[in-house]
């Protein structure tokens, strides 16, 4: 797929970020507006202590329109009980208030630390200024929603005469279970919400809900769809093949950005005996602390992948037939390490990708799953963090 | 439960450690001896990729009877196919030899690097030389079995006229799913193999398959019981009580000293719809990277507690009735948090144990899992943790 050098917004939807003063600096509230009514599909975290705007978001996204989604960072609005409910529908009525939309066509999200009230206020006054800048860059409203990413994130590309963009932000928490983080994808295109929700879930399926940075499943995971359908229907294929291949590459911007990670790691595992089993040994590798020291040391430690692999005791693994590879370097087989050229491989992962591959030689199904390295710079931003 | 200020052999076991050539410096080879045939029984880890020792342990233990614990560190034998299983069985060959024994009535471990063959012949000349220092001091045997601990690891304490003494080891890729890292019991209490079998069991549940430092299940894990009978009867109760206090002690050392670790972690989930999930979601807190950093931040980060309970979606969590504790002091009920006194508790967090208290009020059920905080000292070891 072809993305854009620098990403553009699909026609019709505008965007501006500011700060109204919940952050000491940097943006801290964004809104992301369609000119028209939009098709709207959702998926949200299935952590079980779901934030106010989840629990408001999974209502309102079944009415299948929208018109804006309002978002701010640095307090995730989490753990909040009524009065969080009630402040997630206070930014809700403030920008149906500001923009002249109805309410119910307003989606909220908040994201920063778990467990203090809303400064509901400073969100309220900030809303109308909004407004005054909005902007057909998205990397405007990506600003707004960051947290301890180190850089705003936006794709967009072009699929069957229609623009497709995303805006997202990840760094820690994060080991999506139905959504992941927070991930906005608009397009101009003509999507029926039915057609849009099935696209959106079969494109998480592979893409942000095989991300994982710490294992840590987020209480605010959300994933919103918008479809304004200003330049008209599309073919249904092209649209999802761009969309799943737009959702991968944001996963992989946002494990790459992970907190304190240095690398992107992936892992792919080959010939498993079902998909989820795939996907599950998948996981294992790159939510192990071993195997994500490993990626930052820069070792081929093949013991690790063995483990990682062996830990999944209820999957099918059978050790006569399993290979591994290093960057695409065969480094073992039949039972045994492969001569290959260590320091070719110790080159390799030191560059930007750590690849691992898995195959199991059990069955037909594969998958990947995208993670980052374990560092000093996690412990630190983690250690450091400062609830209250 | 009273255990001895400094450990002491059971009656009838004595142990040896010396330096074999596997490392630099530092023992790097144990033995652990029955002056008479001892009852037996063993668990080891479920990792389907497991050591040679493992595969071969296995078959020895169903023989019931042990003379002889042989054991090197610094290369574990994992990942080396046939070879490594001929060079297991000849320790235990060479064992056999020097200390005039039955072959089947010795086992072996070997613990480090994964993925490289033994040198064998450095341990077959070695093992001789242990015969000429064996000690009744526990913590000799302990020295030789180390690979990242910071200290050797020996407890005893008396029980019902016998006594029961515990050698261990443990620091990084533990996240045992049976048996775990390397611990040895010895008692000279005269016990069946069948009961010895079943407390042996009974006691590992609650202690070392609650143990976690990295979630990560190593190819080695084996727990290993003897009984001499020197003394003559015990009532298996006491013993049994005895046997679960110790292997919780010895659980929490290992925790402790986990790789990097600057303090212990225990989460203790009350009134949990059953067993199982109260031992799932001590676990996942345990685990939780985030949890982890913030013991060690000494941070009262109630979002987290929720955040890694909530990521359990599979049990029965009622939000509503839910509270937590941090050592002992309430930090959130009724859906919101606490007003604790904030400074008592980052103190508290500062000491050397950080103790997690959830109450789901959802049933009946607790558990117990221990683990250690997430440092840079964690990062260092196993980043430049070189594997060949």
């Amino acid at each position: 797929m072809n993305f854009h050098s620098s990403p553009v917004m699909a026609k019709g939807f505008r965007c501006a970020s500011i700060n109204c003063g919940i952050k000491e600096e940097g943006k801290d509230l964004s809104i992301f507006l369609s000119d028209v009514p939009a098709s709207a599909a959702g998926v949200f975290t299935r952590n079980l202590f779901p934030g106010a705007p989840i629990i408001l978001g999974r209502e309102i996204i079944r009415h299948g329109t929208l018109r804006a989604v309002v978002v701010n960072s640095r307090v995730s609005n989490v753990g909040t009980g009524e009065m969080g409910i009630e402040n997630a529908r206070r930014m809700a009525t403030a920008t149906a208030k500001a923009f002249d939309i109805p309410e119910n066509e307003v989606i909220m999200s908040s994201t920063g630390v778990i467990g203090c009230q809303l400064p509901i206020e400073k969100i309220e006054a900030g809303i109308p200024g909004l407004g005054e800048n909005l902007s057909l860059d998205p990397l405007v409203g990506a600003e707004g929603i960051m947290t301890t990413d180190t850089y705003p994130k936006a794709i967009s590309l072009n699929v069957d005469g229609a623009t497709l963009t995303l805006v997202g932000k990840g760094s820690g928490m994060i080991e999506p279970n139905m959504a992941t983080m927070l991930v906005y994808l608009f397009t101009d295109a003509e999507i029926p919400v039915a057609a849009l929700d099935r696209m959106l879930r079969e494109a998480v399926k592979d893409s942000f809900n095989m991300l994982s940075v710490d294992s840590d499943t987020s209480t605010s995971d959300t994933c919103i769809a918008l479809a304004n359908g200003l330049t008209g229907p599309v073919d249904h294929d092209l649209f999802s093949q761009a969309l799943n291949a737009a959702c991968i590459e944001m996963t992989r911007l946002l494990a790459r950005d992970g907190e304190g990670a240095t690398k992107l790691v992936t892992a792919t595992i080959h010939e498993a005996a079902s998909e989820s089993e795939a996907r599950f040994i998948a996981k294992a590798l790159i939510n192990s602390p071993l195997i994500k020291t490993m990626a930052y040391g820069a070792d081929p430690n093949i013991g690790r992948i063995l483990m990682a692999v062996g830990k999944c005791t209820q999957c099918t693994v059978t050790p006569e037939k399993l290979s591994i590879t290093i960057n695409d370097t065969l480094v073992y087989e039949n039972q045994n390490r492969v001569d290959f050229d260590e320091e070719n491989v110790r080159s390799l992962l030191s560059g930007e990708h750590v690849a691992i591959g898995v195959s199991l030689c059990v069955g037909k199904a594969s998958a990947t799953a995208y993670g980052c390295d374990l560092t000093e710079g996690y412990i630190k931003e983690n250690a450091a963090y400062y609830s209250s």
